[in-house]
C-alpha cells in the first residue's frame, strides 16, 4: 500500500473538493447552469490574473495549445517578434513561431538566469518595429523566476509591442498583475497553481491586444480568439468544452478567492523558503541563481544520477518529483511547491531523498 | 429535487465508474502507471475502431480540435479536396480548410439526406487529383449515418485520395470498421459512444495516409501528429495530456470492450428504434431521410417551437434534449441515444415531451 505524492510541476495534487466536484454528474455545455459556472470561472481568474479590463477566454487544450494561440492570434506572416527565453518553455514560443514561418529575434539567457532587462533593451533598440515580445513568468525547466514589471516597462519604454506572457507554471502561485504591470496576454493552464487537473488553458488579452487579434493573419481555427469572444456573450464556448474540467476548476477557484491571493503567493513563497532550507542544510546547491517560488531545482552532487534517485523514489515510495530537462537531464532534481502541495508532501519527498544521498554517500 | 438527465448528443452520462476514476488521485503523466494506462486506452481505441494496422493518436482539445489536426497534418497550399458535406459538421470542414487557405470542392446533400455515391463519383470523375475526401460518419446536427463502406469504396475506384472521416458522433454507437471498410483517418471525441468527459480527442491513421502527414506543408505544432506519433514510443503524448479524462476513458473502454462492440452497436439501434416507434405513435414525423442509431431529430408539428419547449423541459424537470441547428432552430428537436443513455432515461424524456404536445393540443 503506498500513498501518491505529487511533486512534480504539474499536474500537482487535486484537493478532495476538486476531485468531488469533477465527478458530479455532467451538465450539458449550452445551459444556464453550464453559463453561471463558467462565469464563475471568468470572474475567479479575472481575480487571480489581477485584472479588470482584460477578456479572459477559455480554451479546452494543454498549456501549449494556450502558448500556440497567442502567437496565430497576434501575428501576420512577415511580422518581427522578441523571445526573451529563459528555458525550455521559452524555446517553445520559438519552437510555435517557426511553425508559422515567423522567425523570432530571439533572447537567449543562460539557463538558471532570468531575463536581463538591459539586454531586452538593446534588443528592442535594434528591432523598433517589433509586433509583440513573449516572455515567461516562471520556467519550469530552470526554475527562474522573471521581473515581468521591470520587463514589461522596458517594453512600453522602447516600442508599441504586445507584451505576451506565459504564466502555465507561474500563475496562483508567483505574484503577477496583469492590469498594474502593463501585460498585455497571459496564458496559464488549469494543472499547476490553479489545482485543478489538466485539460484547460486560458488567455487573458489586454484591450491594447484586441486590434492585432481582429488584424492577424495567421491561419485559425480551433485556437480562433474572435469566436472565443463572440461565445461570451451566450456564456459558452464555441465548441464543446471540458465540463467536468470546468466543475473542477470552478471548485478551485473559490477556494483561492477564500483564501486570497495574496496568501497564495506568501504559502508558495513559504514552502520555497522551506525546500531551501533544507537543501542547504544538505550541502546541496541551487540550479537557479534567480529562484522561483513554484519549484526548486537542486544541483545533484557530482556522481549521483538524478533520474535514477528519482525513479526510485517513485518506484519504491509512490512519491513523485521531477527530474532535469534537455541538457539538465539527470544533472537536476525539482521540486514544485504550487497548488495543492503541502509541507507535509515536501517532508516525504524530503525523506526519500535524503536516505538515498546518504546511501551514496553525500 | 430534481435528477439530470442527459439526453443530448454529447456530452452524454457518464457511468457512475468512470466518474469515480476521473475522481482517483491524479497521476502524473511521464510515469510507468500513465504509460499503463495510455497502452490500455490505445489498444481498446484499435478495437473500438476495428484496425489492426492504424496508429491511434490522443489529443488533448474537443472533437473540433481533431478535425482541424486531420487538415493540417494531411494537407499543403493548394490541394484539392472533397468535402462531402450532410449538416453543420461537414460544413466545419469546409470552414476549416478555408481558414488555412484551401479551397475545397464541396458535394453538399440537403440537410436529413445522407451522402449520395453517385454525386461522389461525378465530384471524383471531375477532381481527379484530389488528395483527400472529407465525410461524417453521423452528423447530428441533422441525425443521419453515411454508408462509409460504400463511400470509401468509390473513393477507392476513382482516385488515389485518402478517405477522412469524423466519426465525432458516430464511434461506438454506429457500426464502423476502418480497416474493412478502407477507412484512411477516423477523428473521433471521448464525450459521445465513448462515454467519458469531453476534453479528449482520438485520429486513428492508416499506414496509407503517413506519407501525406510527412509530406504536409500547412503549419502545424499543438496539433502536430509527427510528434504525438513519436511520443507513443515513450508510452507518454509531446504535451500535459488531460490526464483525469485518460483515467475515466480507460474505464469506459473496459465496459465497451467487456460489452462487445457488436452489443454496443446492437443496443444504440433498438434505442433508436424505440424512439421512432414512440414518434410514430405521437404522430410526429422524423427529420431525417437516412436516419442514423445515434440520434433522431424529430420535426415540431406547426405552431411549436421546439426550443421553448426543451427549454421549459430543462428548467422544470432537468432534462436535456437538444433543438436545431442553424436553419432548423426552433423545427426540430434532437434525442440521443449514444453511450451511457438508457431506455428509463428516454422514458422520462417521452412522458415530458408528451405532457406538453398535449397541452400544445398536438
Amino acid at each position: 500500500m503506498k500513498r501518491y505524492i505529487l511533486l512534480t510541476p504539474g499536474p500537482t495534487p487535486l484537493p478532495p473538493a476538486v476531485s468531488e466536484a469533477m465527478a458530479r454528474p455532467i451538465l450539458h455545455h449550452r445551459t444556464q447552469e453550464f453559463g453561471d459556472l463558467f462565469d464563475a470561472v471568468l470572474d475567479d481568474m479575472r481575480y487571480v490574473y489581477q485584472t479588470q479590463g482584460a477578456t479572459v477566454l477559455m480554451m479546452t487544450t494543454s498549456g501549449t495549445g494556450s502558448m500556440e494561440s497567442a502567437v496565430v492570434n497576434l501575428l501576420s506572416p512577415g511580422d518581427k517578434i522578441i523571445v526573451h527565453t529563459t528555458g525550455a518553455f521559452g524555446d517553445r514560443f520559438v519552437s510555435i513561431a517557426k511553425a508559422y514561418g515567423v522567425s523570432p529575434v530571439v533572447v537567449a539567457e543562460e539557463w538558471g538566469h532570468a531575463a536581463d532587462p538591459a539586454r531586452l533593451r538593446q534588443a528592442l533598440q535594434a528591432n523598433k518595429d517589433v509586433k509583440a515580445v513573449f516572455f515567461q513568468h516562471t520556467d519550469t525547466s530552470t526554475g527562474v523566476v522573471n521581473d515581468l514589471e521591470k520587463l514589461a516597462h522596458e517594453v512600453r519604454e522602447q516600442s508599441a509591442a504586445v507584451v505576451v506572457v506565459d504564466s502555465v507554471s507561474g500563475l496562483a502561485a508567483e505574484p503577477l498583475k496583469m492590469d498594474s504591470w502593463g501585460l498585455d496576454v497571459v496564458l496559464t493552464g488549469s494543472q499547476k497553481g490553479l489545482m485543478c487537473a489538466p485539460g484547460l488553458a486560458f488567455a487573458a488579452v489586454s484591450e491594447r491586444a484586441w486590434p492585432l487579434v481582429e488584424s492577424a493573419k495567421l491561419p485559425r481555427f480551433y485556437f480562433d480568439w474572435r469566436a472565443m469572444r463572440k461565445s461570451l456573450k451566450n456564456r459558452e464556448t464555441p465548441y464543446t468544452p471540458g465540463v467536468t474540467l470546468v466543475a473542477g476548476q470552478a471548485e478551485a477557484l473559490k477556494m483561492i478567492r477564500h483564501e486570497g491571493i495574496e496568501n497564495v503567493w506568501k504559502r508558495t513563497a513559504e514552502l520555497a523558503r522551506y525546500t531551501r532550507a533544507w537543501a542547504g542544510r544538505q550541502g546541496l546547491s541551487l540550479f537557479a541563481k534567480d529562484p522561483a517560488n513554484i519549484l526548486t531545482a537542486i544541483n545533484m552532487p557530482a556522481g549521483v544520477d538524478g533520474d535514477a534517485l528519482i525513479k526510485d523514489i517513485l518506484a519504491k515510495e509512490g512519491i513523485s518529483i521531477a527530474g532535469g530537462q534537455v541538457q539538465l537531464k539527470g544533472k537536476i532534481i525539482r521540486i514544485a511547491h504550487m497548488g495543492y502541495i503541502t509541507k507535509a508532501d515536501l517532508d516525504a519527498g524530503f525523506a526519500a531523498l535524503e536516505a538515498r544521498l546518504s546511501k551514496a554517500g553525500v
